[in-house]
């Protein structure tokens, strides 16, 4: 393809792209397809000789689009989001032209400082202290994995990354039962076992119990278990439930554990200051992770990492062959040594469009009229005597289910809530997500896309009721 | 911005992509600003109002543009390429308006499909037998880490993923002096310590003395220590080095080592039948990686991981809270169970791009051309009597440096190149890297950026051979 071609091709691209973003509406949120339908459409075998782009584009909206779910519809309610914007599209195009790796300082000095900058906007933005410094990582999993591993190596003095772990103590972690599976897979990749992780219990609220941390500690050091890390989640997974930080902090002060901080989702809302009671305490903490691609526009991936202490981190992941060495050698940052990959792409070009684009109080606005959306279906569901909220809306997640007056079989309610939610994802008009809590079967509803506005709320609610209803074939009471 | 505007902004962008496809060659290759120079352009704190495109869009190119170093100028040849394509940014660019994130069947199927497809045409592209199972990772770093885990927890019966390290005995892995920087970094994140690490000696051609691995683990053995996984690299990073794949598979199969593969930038030549030889006894290997986003004009990033065993990966990491569970279960393939991120970026829609557009046929002639021109190079050093070259050239990496016939000084010699090297990055025409071998510096000519002509390779060593005498002020000979 000559660079003649590309010009006219993707301009062509761009109007299918800015209609894509006009009609997002037609298509099903979730495509409707079966396993194998999509695959069985693609040959079997690569072509030996160019296709025309012609074809390929052809063959993108007839094959590719219809197994596509739509994360950026107004009605994807599922998951968190993962959510982009007109802004960040934009610098992923460049940043795809330029197809810059930015893993040193030298083999692209512009990303590196850019991502300096908006890391340091980050951390003004949600009110971290200014002790903190950041890095961009992939996904939370990532950085969770890098506070773990951290951890690990603050603990043991770097000896675990000497030596390995077969002459050590066992460690352990701690989190609560909401906690993210990531935190399970990062404690098995550390060796450190599934076994040393701790599900500590949750109140009402759904957040981690602090005298459940502190007795848990006692615990294992009796039993000569060295206590190693706890994560606090701001904005669990289930339900956005908020971890009390601050007692946290002092727990792991006083027994010199670090204290790492999940807010992948929840993070963003750190932007308003009526919110900032969440991170109250982060002041005692060592690390903490929060996502720009789910709730701040940025398109995925772009995992917003930021520890105490830097050069911990980097000592942790530092090592340089000869064929890595540059001239500037310590008078920059490098950060393919901040985490677990060597390559990296150009991340802070996306952040730096989007946080310029919206500005600081358009993030807000946006921000806050997901949070009172959420409550508007929050309160949608409270007052229908055959619905019911099973979490406290701290955010913009709404966990609830269909309970009619008549039914108290707690297995019948969950099924019947399974059958509600696959029904709704059915019609392709809305996407909603579960989880369980308490053991019972939740509809998840997160009113954190980038464009939804009460039309979509309001939408989904007379179909959730109504299908519902339907499906029980109960009136209201 | 409206939706209106981001199709006014992205058509002038498109504008702007094509023009610097057309003219990448106008800028340096290498950027010349000093440490600190962009930061110090970047305003402290973020603006608390938007921002119009047009203010966006001049700051990046006044601003962010001339602290990068561009890797799709023709005169890269640094390192090994992040090589992108027309073909690779126009999917990119869909890639990015729907954003999609693709952890799990459900949440986007066709992602899913098109990529366990891709898997399959790169598989069969490379000539890997069909026994093998592949899925796209980030990086080699961390395709190198899934394969070091999923040897510890197929050697421990997932008894490390279950209870940690710390009652078992020590592991060793095995790997050349001429490994990648990676697996290093990937046995200190799985807990096994850098000391587990063996980096055995190597011919004069730069490859693994499999003699040398028999009696590592030999010793191992004798000391109590459990051998437990080998890494042969096709194509080291130093010199493109290709290590002995069928005896070490032998010596691995015997003594019940996992053997990984690392291709990281020789896998795309494996395309080409001539050059098969290299993975000669690859059915002998548990796992291997190459990445279509170095050499094969995909955009970074995108590493293709293949396994023969995928059940081992998938337990491996597989964890399932009930936020996750679909109604498709295990009719599906879920990726985000095949590594340590949950999260995915949509990658196989560039892959199916690249592929289609060139075609098989078209790829080779790019491969073949660009392995032409660095034989073309080293023909270049081999002619003149004061440069030589420093390792084989299987290839299109070539190592070489000046070398003066006055002067036999090592360490004169060693000042000598790195201050060419500096010269030669200064001017903007070309950017190369450097490495050691047997403790001698030594210049990287690597000829593979997508782009790259012989009019290049022939303006590279006319600036190479001009530059070195004037700075030695001596003739020839």
């Amino acid at each position: 393809m000559t660079n003649m071609e590309f010009r006219t091709y993707a301009h062509e691209l761009v109007e299918w792209m800015a209609d894509y973003l006009d009609e997002v509406e037609k298509y099903p949120v979730k495509s409707p397809v079966a396993p194998g339908e999509i695959i069985g459409r693609l040959p079997l075998h690569p072509p030996a000789s160019g296709e025309t782009f012609a074809m390929i584009f052809k063959d993108f909206r007839g094959t590719i689009l219809p197994g596509m779910t739509h994360w950026q519809h107004p009605s994807f309610f599922a998951y968190f989001p993962a959510n982009n914007s007109a802004p960040s599209i934009l610098a992923e195009m460049l940043t795809a032209t330029m197809g810059a790796q930015c893993m040193s300082w030298a083999t692209s000095p512009a990303a590196t400082e850019l991502e300096e900058r908006m890391m340091q906007w980050l951390g003004e933005m949600t009110g971290l202290p200014p002790s903190f410094t950041g890095v961009i990582q992939d996904t939370a999993s990532t950085a969770t994995l890098c506070a773990i591993l951290t951890a690990r190596e603050r603990h043991t003095a770097f000896r675990a990354n000497a030596e390995g772990l077969s002459t050590h103590p066992r460690y352990a972690v701690y989190a609560s039962t909401e906690t993210h599976s990531s935190i399970e897979r990062a404690v098995k990749i550390a060796g450190l076992g599934a076994a040393a992780l701790r599900k500590l219990p949750v109140d009402a609220r759904f957040a981690l119990i602090p005298d459940a941390l502190e007795s848990a500690i006692a615990d294992d050091v009796s039993r000569g278990i060295e206590p190693l890390c706890a994560v606090a989640t701001l904005g669990t997974t289930g339900s956005t439930a908020v971890d009390p930080l601050r007692r946290m902090g002092e727990i792991c002060r006083k027994h010199g554990l670090w204290l790492h901080v999940d807010a992948a989702y929840a993070g963003t809302a750190l932007l308003l200051p009526e919110l900032r009671w969440m991170s109250e305490g982060i002041d005692m903490a060592d690390s903490f992770v929060f996502n720009p691609h789910k709730w701040m526009f940025t398109n995925f991936d772009c995992s917003a990492y930021f520890v105490k202490d830097a050069s911990l981190l980097v000592r942790t992941f530092e090592i340089l062959p000869e064929y890595l060495k540059t001239r500037e050698g310590d008078r920059v940052r490098n950060y393919r040594d901040w985490g677990i990959q060597l390559g990296r792409r150009f991340r802070a070009l996306k952040l730096w469009f989007v946080i310029r684009s919206f500005g600081v109080e358009g993030l807000r606005e946006r921000i806050r009229a997901h949070i009172a959306l959420a409550r508007l279906f929050a309160q949608y569901v409270e007052a229908e005597p055959d619905f019911e909220l099973l979490a406290p809306v701290p955010l913009a997640a709404v966990c609830f289910r269909h309970h009619p007056v008549s039914q108290d079989d707690p297995t019948a309610l969950d099924s019947m809530n399974a059958a509600l939610l696959e029904e709704l994802n059915r019609t392709g008009r809305v996407f909603l997500t579960h989880t369980k809590l308490n053991g019972r079967f939740a509809l998840r509803f997160v009113a954190s896309q980038t464009n939804v506005t009460q039309r979509h709320v309001d939408a989904a609610w007379d179909l959730i009721r109504t299908t519902a209803r339907s499906l029980t074939s109960t009136a209201p009471v």
